[in-house]
């Protein structure tokens, strides 16, 4: 009853219901890893090993079987649902789960807009990143990223706007990337290989068995992930949300799709960037794909509809409650909203 | 006002409200990563990057400043608080803050037991694991562990008591912890490194910097890092639950401790295992020092207070929740619960 009385008198402070500061109401919340195989080392020697400067070493035998290729998924299921299917939201390359927790500038992210708005949501960390762990076992180096890479790749600034010298960076005019977190956000970054797409489709595979029928909501490099997986599962992956996908599914299995709603939406600069002009080209040309086997897609150019200045990360874009409210519409408007 | 009449009626269909089915109600969640440091690279040469097959080449100059060494920490803070200070829980080596979250048989773990007690909990990835990312920077080899390690390093089963074949595999009697999800918690493993201690400690400060002060709850590797924070920031870390500590934290620091009231936990079969009778030993020993020097420390050895058969993860074990209640009834004990 206190807690009734407690939470009583908070929405009661709070008359609007402003979404930012309503409380996150859960049924439950909880975490697991799922996928992955056993490999078997053999013939190395034994090690002994101190752990901790000052500690009791420990006899460590390398030699055996070791699990690798599992990924991470943690969930929010609220008390007060209105997504009519579980929200999974798949994060980037060199990124993590938190690509949609709170943005690098303090403010609440994708994962509490789409909590508040009543979806049941699973952020996750891909096979191989962040809290899905790794292993020595993948085929050549990972790849770590410089700060002055993303700000131009991923639009903040146009191709050479980058300078070390935090006074002397150009931007495109009206960006909304919050200018003053682009440090923070760079410590979200994870080191990645490109090798290893086939090991996390796997496991995103293993994923929607476990959690679907679903809404899949994918950004960048899981652009790929979220095709393939619905060519692989198209009656678990009930619509589709690609957002900034930067690589295509596969040619000839768009028949797999047919049945399936997608959004494809891309932010600002895209069109006439040298690199992203091209990914953005061919996308358009595999949407005509799906459309010609039947599907159904729906490309949104953000500032074609009025939302200007979006960079590749607009989940963390200062008007990124804006964005997702295209989706969630778009959501609605599939009939996936109760 | 439907979301308040929906969660009166999941009240009303709940009239025990025991524990593990109440709801969680938070007043706000997010993350954020905090510490370290930029390192600048020169001199190697400019690579062209395919990051997915058939995506379009990006240019990549590795040359440039890099972030490293930060960490990461996710927080849920409850609409009904009990706890009078923030809990943070620190994970132990080759391990994330997955820890604390659901336990490896499916069933809640301490993150939601003490969310549910009414505290605001911080979880961490330590600087170098999960979530936190990692560089090539680091010194050393990482340490991978194949699956037999823990069994016997953690006291699942005696030294010698691990075999690939489930059936031929030896347990401690009456061992808690959940033995067919094994291998599911052998999925949380991350890699580790054995040199980056100072960069994990000077991390952690940060982060109690930012959000103490608090209680801080420290499992195995981090027993050292809560000892040194403490030492470091003994005006805000004020109270400390160390589970299962491997290492003492300095010697000569003991008096900085004298104010902390501190509780040091170990779980059965440490006192006459050859490794772990050394670290409870050492563990001893350091207690002596601290109250020597006028400080407070209770050492519980869950077996002396009749809760028998845990591992090293105390937390995982199927009376996670009673080995918990000792805890927060040390920390009500101590006046840090409302």
């Amino acid at each position: 009853m206190r807690m009734m009385l407690a939470l009583i008198a908070a929405l009661a402070a709070s008359p609007a219901l402003a979404d930012a500061r309503e409380p996150i109401l859960l049924r439950d919340m909880g975490s697991f890893h799922v996928g992955g195989r056993l490999v078997e080392v053999k013939g190395q020697p034994v090690k002994e090993i101190v752990f901790t400067p000052g500690g009791v070493p420990a006899k460590l035998d390398p030699n055996g079987v070791y699990q690798v290729e599992q990924m991470y998924a943690q969930y929010f299921l609220v008390q007060n649902r209105k997504g009519r299917l579980p929200l999974l939201m798949w994060h980037g390359g060199g990124l993590s789960g938190v690509t949609y927790e709170t943005k690098p500038d303090g403010n609440p992210g994708w994962l509490n807009y789409f909590l508040r708005k009543g979806w049941d949501t699973y952020l996750s960390d891909a096979m191989e990143r962040g809290r899905a762990g790794w292993t020595d076992k993948f085929k050549g180096d990972p790849v770590f990223l410089p700060l002055g890479d993303p700000w131009e790749r991923f639009r903040v600034g146009p191709i050479g706007s980058w300078n070390d010298d935090k006074a002397k960076r150009a931007i495109y005019p009206g960006v909304q990337f919050p200018l003053d977190a682009y440090e923070q956000f760079m410590k979200q970054g994870v080191p990645r290989w490109t090798t290893t797409d086939d090991q996390i489709v796997a496991a995103y595979i293993e994923l929607v068995d476990k959690v679907c029928p679903c809404v899949v909501l994918v950004h960048s490099q899981a652009g790929n992930f979220g095709y393939r997986v619905a060519e692989a599962r198209p009656d678990k992956v009930k619509a589709l949300v690609a957002v900034e996908p930067s690589v295509p599914g596969t040619k000839d299995k768009v028949a797999a799709l047919k049945n399936i709603p997608i959004m494809v939406m891309y932010g600002d600069n895209a069109k006439d960037h040298p690199r992203w002009g091209k990914i953005r080209q061919n996308m358009v040309d595999y949407v005509g794909l799906i459309k010609g086997a039947g599907g159904s897609v729906d490309l949104i150019d953000l500032p074609d509809i009025g939302i200007k200045g979006n960079t590749h990360m607009l989940m963390m874009d200062k008007n990124s409650d804006a964005v997702a409210e295209v989706i969630q519409k778009w959501l609605a408007g599939k009939g996936l909203v109760d």
